[in-house]
This record gives C-alpha cells, structure tokens and sequence, in this order.
C-alpha cells in the first residue's frame, strides 16, 4: 500500500491501539504454516467491535488490506498478510461474556483462547468438544475461521457443529448478527455455517455463541501396538463396522513412532493407535474399550496399555501433540498436510503415499486422527533447495487423496498453503460460485485477499 | 404463465414423465401447513439429475417458476407453488446408491423416504438421527430442504450435522458437487451447509452423502406426569444442569394431554414429558434414566411410567405422533407454530403464550420438543372467520420468541408461512445479504418464488 494512501487511512482511526513497530510487524508475519513470511504494515489492536467495524469501514473506502489475526497458530497461512495492509489482532476481545448452564451456551469474544473457555465451562459440568493440537493456545476466533477440528472431532464434530450464532463486521464495516441463540434454529439461509470456516475472507467474528454438551465424567486411553500398519488399519476399520464408537483414534506411523517419546514402545511395532473412550458411566466405558481390546487382538495387537491415571493419560497426549514438533528432529524443514481419506480407502492410501514419498526420494511420516480419516502426512526435508520436489510430492499426494474421495483439508483450511490444490478437488463451476459469494460480500476485495482461491 | 410460453417450454422437455391432469395438479397444490392450495400448472417427475438439470436450464431460458416437491408433508408451505408453473417432483429418484457401514455413509437420492433410509442403515447396526414426525411419509431431499429435525435433535442435531456432500442442480441446470465424502472437510466455503435448509431456492439436491453414527442398542421411555408445567420445566432445567444427556425430552401440556389417548394419565396431571435415553451399554442407559427419574421427582412429578418392551414404547410415541391431529378434535382448524425458547425462559414463554391466546379468544395448545426449546404452539380455532385474530395471535407469539431470545422456527423453515416473520428476528441487513445471495444464484427468480423472503 502506499504510504500516503495508509496514512491517511490510519489518520481516521485515532483512538485505536496500534503498532509500526520494526519487532510487532515482524512478529506478525509468520504463522505455524512454514509459509514465506508476509509482514503487515501497520497491527491494529482491536478492543471491541466498533473497533473492528471502525477499521474495517475506512479499510473498504481506502481499499487497504485487512488480514484478521488471532494467535498466528493456523497451519495454512490464513493469518498471513500476503498482500501486507493491516493485520487486524482480536487478541484484546479475550472475553467470555456469559455462560448459561440451562442453557448450554457460552458467549465469547473471538480473541479468548480456547482452552480458558473450555475451562469455563467445564467449572459448570459442560464441554465444549473441540481440541486443535493448539488449544493451549489458539483463540477462538481463529478456530471458527478455520473450522478447527481435533482428535475428539471423531465422536464430536468440528468447531461448526457448536456455533450457533455471531456478531459478525462485513468488509464494509457494518455490524450484524446471524444465527439463534438457541441449541436449534433454521430461520433463513445458514450464515453461520458459510461464515465458519470462510478464513477471514467475509468478515470477522466479534461475538460467539456456542453450544455445549455435558462434561463426560469418564474418560480412558489406551495406547495399541501393531506389527504393521495394515494391522492399525484393520483394528480401525473393524471399529467402525462393530458399533464402537471411541472419542479418538490417533494414528502414528513407524517414523512418528520412532520420535515420539512413548513409553514401553516394543522394538517390533510399526504403528500406534492411541484410542480413547468416554462417557457418564464408567462400567460402560470401561466396556467399550473391552470391545476395542478384543477389535484391536483380532488385528494382532499387542495387549494394550491403558492409562492408569491422569496422570498418564495426560503423558500420552503430550506425545501425541508433540509428533509434530519432534519430527523436526528428523529432518530441518517438514511441511504438515492435512488430508481426509474415506476410512475403507486409508490403508492404500498410507501405502501409496509412503511410495510416492519413495519415488521423490523423501520422507513421509504420517499420524493424525485415523478415526475420521483425517491423516497428517508430513513430508522431511533438510536442504531447502529440495522444496520444488517436496511441492511436486504435495501435489502427487492431493492428487492421490482426491482419487481415493477424500479431501485435501480436514481442519487447517486452505489459507495460501493449498490454493492451487482446490482445484485438483472442486470443479471450476463451484470455485466460480465461491469467488462470486466473495464478491458479493467483499467487492473491493479488503478481506484477507489471496485466501483459498 | 402465459400459456404459449409454457408450452414452448415444455416442448423442450420431450421424454420426461410430466402432467397437467386436474386430479394431479390438484393433488400437488397442497401440503400439511394448511395455507391456502397453490396450483402447478405442470408437474414434471424427474427419474434422473439429467431430468432436473433439463427442466431448469429450459425453465431459466423461458423464465417458468419451479418449485421442486418432495412428499408435500412440509409445515411451512415450502413446496407449494405459489408463482403457479411447475412442481419438480423428486419422488421417481428414490434410491439408495450406497451405504458404506466402514466409512459409515450413506449416499441416496432426494426422493427416497427417510423410514427407509434410516432402515437400510440399521441393517448394518448404523443409524441416522433425523427423526422428524413424518419419517414414515417425508423424503430426504425436503428434509435437506428444511433442515429437519425431530425429537432426537435434543442430542443429535439435525439434518444439516449429517449431510457431508450433494449433488446439486442449480437454477441454470449446471450440475455441480459440494462438500467431501468424509466426515471431516473444510476445502472452501461450506456450500453444502448453505444449502441445506435453503428451501429450494438456490438449487435441487439430486444426491446427498450422509454421515451415519452407531446405532444406540439399548433405549429406554419415560413417561412422566406433573400437576403443573411450572413442576415439568423445572425438571427439564434440572436435567440441564445435572449433566444429563436423554435424546428426546418432549412435552405435552394440559390441552394436547387431554386430547392425546396416553394411558394411565392421572386426572390431576397437567403437563406430560416423554423422556428417552440410549446408548451402547443397557445398565449406563438406566442409570441415566434413574437420574431423570430423582430430577423428575424432586420437581415433583409422579412416580415415572417407564416402557416395559418396545410395544409398549411405541405405544407412548405413537400417541405423541398423533397429538398435531388429535388436536383437531377440539376444534376445526389449527395453526402450528415452530418457535425456539432458550430453555431457561420456556416456563416464561409458555405462561405469555397462554396469556397472550387468553387475551385474543383462543386456546393454544403447546406440545414439542422442550429439551431443546422446540416448541410446536398450536392455535386452535372453529371459524374461518377467526383467522384474521390468529394471526395477530401468531404474530404476538413470535414477537414474544424472539424478545426472549429464541427463533421463529426451529425445524419447518420460514416458506410462505413465516416470510412476515422473519423480519422481526433479523435485521434489514441479514435479510439483504440473504436476498442478494438468493439472486447470485438464481438472478432471474425461477427457483421456488415468494419463499423465505
């Protein structure tokens, strides 16, 4: 952007906190995607929806563009200020502005991380389900915009599947509410679940209204050791064709495996199913994972190991949330995908994966939430000059995944990351439809540009 | 439409099944919301997407309303066709393509009737949870186009949580595919969530993947009587917070009781909840249900009827199916509303409701879903003559719902019925992006007019 043009932009938004600053910029311009960084030109602190409504109206008249950002952990590059302008932070609209237990709602503003709110409403008994491998972190703003998932994704759904209305800015700065307050609700067409998902490029959420299910009182994990993947994969399929229905099943691959830190990992085992039941009665819990015990034998598991305490559960899923960083022991540079393979098709696809990793001579480890099919194959490299194969790699995988009728983003969204991969996906026609939405709703074209298509 | 014109029209349609005769017309110019018959002047039976994607490229050409039609047991007067020219009946297209108990989904075609679907998933120990009230009579595709729900939304959602992917005409007659095949997937803006629940205005589903979930083995039914509503509200806020999960707890209050054939009532009860819990395991099914029953109690409800075989809880279902047209036998006509009450304000909203009929000369008669807020307020009336008060009375209630932070319509759609409604729950401006978002898509207004909006 120009600077006369800018300056003249940040001219009309006395009053807001915002920062130039060298170190802020630069902070601002990466994400957790591994993409190029993208610095923004000016970070304007929003600390309320005026806030945003105010940046967002003199952003559209003087065509500056508006990448909303919250904890900069998304893997897909949405936060990124490709086209610079103004990276707009909702990390200040931290709030959790009411909690109704009859209810079963909670209202909260989108820059409030999401594990505060889940500790919010767990003080009341309830849950709100979905657990990005970031929730220590992230905010929820951001997981609305991405549509963010997790392993409890498999038995509870996505982060859509509880937002049941926003306060919502338009590009143009107008402020509106979509949406019903109540756990039902069809009056309309669904703007809320357009919005969710839609990556910033139609608008920011200021205010969310959530739905929450009850707190289940039991919870256990175990951990399953197999000879080979096809054996995970066999445990995972006779899971689902017996009526089992755990709240996750985690797959690691042998690499995975091999930097994982768990515990009394036999020397033999080639893949890891970390399988988690839950639910109000301990007996029938304790009984479904008798079910997935026997499932899992059947496949040639070895006896699992079932987390004894808290304590251990909790020590697991550190492993598990940390196969993505421990990779990067292996090699220098990883770039995470985020595949969804039908389940019935997902051992060929693993299979053939690891033999297109072969093929380019790269490294492919693959974990993630086999229970939904959404796999994150992560390719390993060390020398950046390698990055045009790992490129060819990722797109001989999209290719493979669209073939097999999976799709090519489960939870991180498409962001910059996967932009020419959608089209391997959707056809131009529904592409065509999707750019015109964003006309409609962003004809200037302010809104998180370069996003998705 | 001028005759020449549709007749131009229609002999681009060669090979189609079509007719104009009285009796059919006649037949399609109704549903089950008792506005007033609108009359096709075709009805066009589509055997194939070929069929829908011909007769709307040729409708668009020679602008011709079409409104597709389903099995017309809609509530809201969403397959009337009150611009006249053609009813698309989707019931030729009625096929179950694929079921695939490992991936747990279900691929099917609009017309197929929802008893038979969700009894081809059973047959694999699977289950789809939209269970409205018409099951046995109503197809998918309306059920897509109403975002229907049904007792068991409670704890399973609605229509809209299960379908993953579509086949969709739209109004051009371009065939198009939306959404991903797996139970995850977040590639683009979420069209298929746009859609359903769209009412027939953007497009026509000719084929929807479904996500299915394990079908619960063990379900028990209570029947629990009260001497007053305030005592069965207070039980369901109880249930609220007490961490209890039934699927279904609905209500009947004095009026629909009184009607209603349920056996055993005592003369002094005034309300009646129906309360279902399931799950996997039989002994943590009836330790929910011992929960509900001290909540019950404590609220001060008689000692709960609980099913003693599946006859016997049938028999309890059968009776809350048929109290919409029992009530008939208390008066000639009846309006039913759809209206959503946030749980912690439904003894509020039942009381004004009440009050508010009082004050206009007729009697209400509230029954529905109360676990989610879903009510279905009844007014009853014998003279035509009365339906101008009705109405009045009907826009009382939602001016009440929606000051109480509700919605207008929780499973039957706006349609014909609710358009004057729907602008006292949004604003000027949701309604406007809904308006221009309905003429991106169908510029020229052929698809299923004057609804919604």
């Amino acid at each position: 952007v120009e600077t006369p043009r800018l300056n003249e932009f940040l001219g009309h938004l006395e009053g807001l906190e915002m920062s130039r600053q060298e170190a802020v910029l630069e902070t601002f311009s990466r994400d957790e995607s591994q993409l190029e960084a993208a610095r923004p030109e000016v970070v304007i602190f929003a600390k309320s929806t005026q806030d945003v409504a105010r940046c967002l109206m003199w952003a559209n008249k003087f065509q500056i563009p508006v990448t909303p950002v919250g904890a900069r952990s998304g893997k897909s590059g949405g936060s990124l200020c490709v086209a610079g302008g103004v990276a707009l932070s909702l990390s200040r609209m931290d709030q959790v502005l009411n909690l109704n237990a009859i209810d079963r709602t909670l209202t909260a503003q989108p820059g409030v991380i999401l594990d505060a709110l889940k500790a919010r409403a767990e003080q009341v008994g309830l849950w709100y389900p979905p657990d990005p491998n970031s929730a220590a972190w992230c905010t929820l703003g951001g997981t609305i915009a991405e549509n963010a998932g997790g392993p409890c994704a498999l038995k509870y759904g996505v982060t859509g599947h509880y937002v049941l209305s926003m306060e919502w800015v338009t590009p143009q700065g107008d402020i509106v509410r979509v949406g019903a307050q109540t756990h039902k609700g069809v009056a309309g067409y669904n703007l809320v679940q357009l919005f969710v998902g839609s990556e910033g490029t139609l608008g920011v959420c200021t205010e969310a209204t959530l739905k929450l299910i009850p707190k289940p009182a039991h919870v256990i994990t175990a951990l399953f050791q197999f000879r080979s993947m096809a054996q995970a994969l066999a445990m995972v399929s006779s899971a689902m064709t017996q009526g089992a229905w755990p709240r996750c099943v985690e797959l690691l691959d042998e690499t995975a495996l091999r930097v994982a830190a768990l515990p009394e990992i036999a020397s033999t085992s080639q893949a890891v199913l970390i399988v988690e039941c839950d639910g109000s009665d301990e007996a029938a819990v304790l009984s479904e994972m008798d079910l997935l015990r026997t499932l899992g034998l059947n496949s040639g598991a070895l006896e699992p190991t079932v987390a004894q305490s808290a304590a251990q559960r909790e020590a697991i899923w550190q492993v598990r949330r940390n196969v993505s960083l421990a990779l990067k022991t292996l090699k220098r540079f990883k770039l995470s995908e985020d595949i969804v393979i039908p389940i019935s098709r997902l051992a060929e696809a693993i299979e053939s994966i690891k033999a297109l990793g072969r093929s380019r001579g790269l490294l492919v480890a693959t974990y993630g939430h086999a229970g939904d099919g959404n796999l994150h194959t992560n390719v390993l490299f060390d020398d950046p000059s390698e990055r045009p194969t790992v490129e060819k790699l990722l797109t001989d995988i999209m290719k493979l995944t669209v073939d097999l009728g999976g799709t090519i983003t489960g939870e991180h969204g498409v962001g910059s990351a996967k932009r020419a991969h959608l089209r391997l996906e959707q056809s131009p026609q529904v592409i065509d439809i999707q750019t015109k939405m964003k006309q409609l709703f962003d004809p200037k074209g302010i809104l998180n540009p370069h996003k998705i298509f």
